[in-house]
């Protein structure tokens, strides 16, 4: 199952999380390291981690080296950086996910040495999980990509998006691993350009074909014929199926539609909120326009000019041929059969 | 008619053709002065001056300021100059129909004295032409806006794509100056982002309400009923209805479609290519990569990506609510009513 090339850019050294500041990629390879709660959520909210299960991760590690940097410490405090991080970003579930499994450590009455043990190690689980379940995703969904496929991908869904693996990028390094002759068409994803910056890095990593094409360019790259299958990440999914994920990723769902090309979420079971029932219950974070009208500090729009810069769109479910999640591939009936994957999770 | 906010942006002073460099807005206004052919070559091909209008008019400019430098010139050279710029850009039609206008008068047989006062009164008579062509698509299109609506632009079919006054922005000037409550999604266009720095640069000035927008929230800005119409430009139509234009604009027919919005394009009879019976004949000018993998000599790559980039797009007739030219507005069954159009123009 290790079949893919992991990326080491989340981890523990000692009472610090190391984490590759994904800002500064492709040019420099930078190491932040963090030793508190605070710095965790910095990191977060300005995207030097990012991607759904990747900030899940950083933000069960986070609690944990908040903790051990302190000589004592309260439940109290220990809950207002739950408290803190929760805050760092509203969409993607998996930030909840996790920060609920540490929540509950902290409120199970143990002592603080104990409790601090115990963080410890269902930080490093959460982690081992993620790497697991991408290898699982892969597993179940490599098949779904055919020996000369064309590929369109959306932001970042692999290694930085996670763990080390990927999501739906994991599917991708697996059927190239397996020998399939594919070819991704790497969306460059604006504003922040996840995917020029990060998706092509780790695919030349990986020696995997790509191509870089503006988000623009997806609706032609599917009338020609080169692309015919979608794949991308989610960072919240509801009961319903419908889901949130990067700005752009609706478009290329009804584009995917129109064309009759398959249009594949992959996602860990951490991704299901079981309280979001709609698409239209997932709250939407607006970053700042900056982001739009500034490029590396050079101004693109003149002077007056204001933007709108929701970070996710949502999908709705009609538009998805499927969810790959560690489980196995969720089709239709989405309701039903995604009630069956989050029961299985809260037992 | 005079209702419209007309932009000088390309003119004649003496024996030179004077420019606004667009790759140097929002942040500079930067005039050119161009003397001969290659000059006007080179501002065409690197889009100091562009927009399918404006780059026919300054090729009819062109070939003018060419010629008014020498003390002497023969037909040969004439014919060498119209070749040099109708080599420029591929795609846009008004460049061959406007430089085959010229390249008539310079085959008349007249001497070269009547000949270059005859190339100078055509080219005034061109960008005359196309002031009154905008003003009359404004006058058949602005009542396709209604009040309240939210209207997608893509690219700049404004005053600078033009003689001055705008393809599909005319209409928004008009619905505007009408006293319309509208608002304009900018999409920002990449990777050169003519949306942002020119299109939102001429609505600011012009005090139109607008939004800067990514080309990926198009999807998303239309699910929400923010936009409820598309108005785009043209590069080249064909005889079917089919159209090039900017890249993306094919992605946002389609996503006009799958939200029942109506979509338009925008475009003076010199746009319709009466040699190009459909969008499968149309030549896709492909740029460089290096305009996708960097921003202002700015790296956003990994240094071996390679990018693909295509500067249109064609999108196909069936996906076309209407087309807006300054004979009226144009609908289905295309082949037979642009016929129509086309066969009069040529008469």
């Amino acid at each position: 199952m290790s079949y893919v090339p992991v990326i080491r850019h989340l981890y523990l050294e000692g009472r610090e999380l190391a984490i590759l500041d994904q800002r500064a990629l492709p040019s420099e390879e930078r190491i932040m390291r963090l030793k508190n709660a605070e710095q965790v959520y910095g990191a977060i909210k300005s995207l030097a981690v990012r991607g759904a299960p990747a900030i899940g991760i950083a933000a069960a590690y986070g609690i944990y080296v908040h903790l051990a940097n302190k000589d004592l410490f309260t439940i109290d405090e220990a809950l207002e950086a739950v408290d803190l991080l929760k805050s760092a970003r509203p969409t993607a579930y998996n930030l909840f996910y996790t920060l609920a499994r540490q929540e509950k450590i902290i409120r199970s009455g143990k002592s603080p040495g104990l409790i601090l043990d115990m963080l410890f190690t269902e930080a490093k689980r959460i982690h081992d999980e993620d790497l697991e379940q991408s290898a699982r995703m892969a597993g179940f969904g490599a098949e779904l990509i055919r020996d000369g496929d064309g590929i369109i991908s959306h932001c970042n869904a692999g290694g930085l998006a996670t763990g080390g693996n990927g999501t739906s990028v994991a599917l991708i390094y697996e059927a190239h691993r397996a020998g399939k002759r594919i070819k991704v068409y790497v969306d460059e994803t604006r504003p922040l350009l996840q995917g020029s910056r990060l998706t092509a890095w780790e695919l030349e990593k990986a020696g995997v074909p790509y191509e870089i094409i503006t988000d623009s360019m997806a609706g032609t790259v599917m009338q020609s014929g080169k692309a015919n299958i979608v794949l991308v990440g989610a960072d919240r999914i509801a009961l319903n199926g419908d889901f949130a994920n990067k700005i752009g990723t609706y478009s290329l769902a009804v584009l995917a539609k129109y064309h009759g090309i398959p249009f594949y979420t992959v996602a860990p079971v951490s991704t299901f909120d079981p309280d979001t029932p709609d698409g239209k219950s997932i709250p939407i974070e607006q970053r700042d326009p900056i982001e739009v009208l500034e490029f590396a500090g050079i101004r693109t729009a003149p002077g007056g000019a204001k933007a709108y810069n929701p970070a996710f769109d949502v999908t709705p479910s009609e538009l998805v041929s499927g969810i790959v999640c560690d489980r196995g591939l969720i089709s239709c009936p989405y309701d039903e059969n995604i009630k069956i994957v989050v029961d299985r999770e809260q037992k």
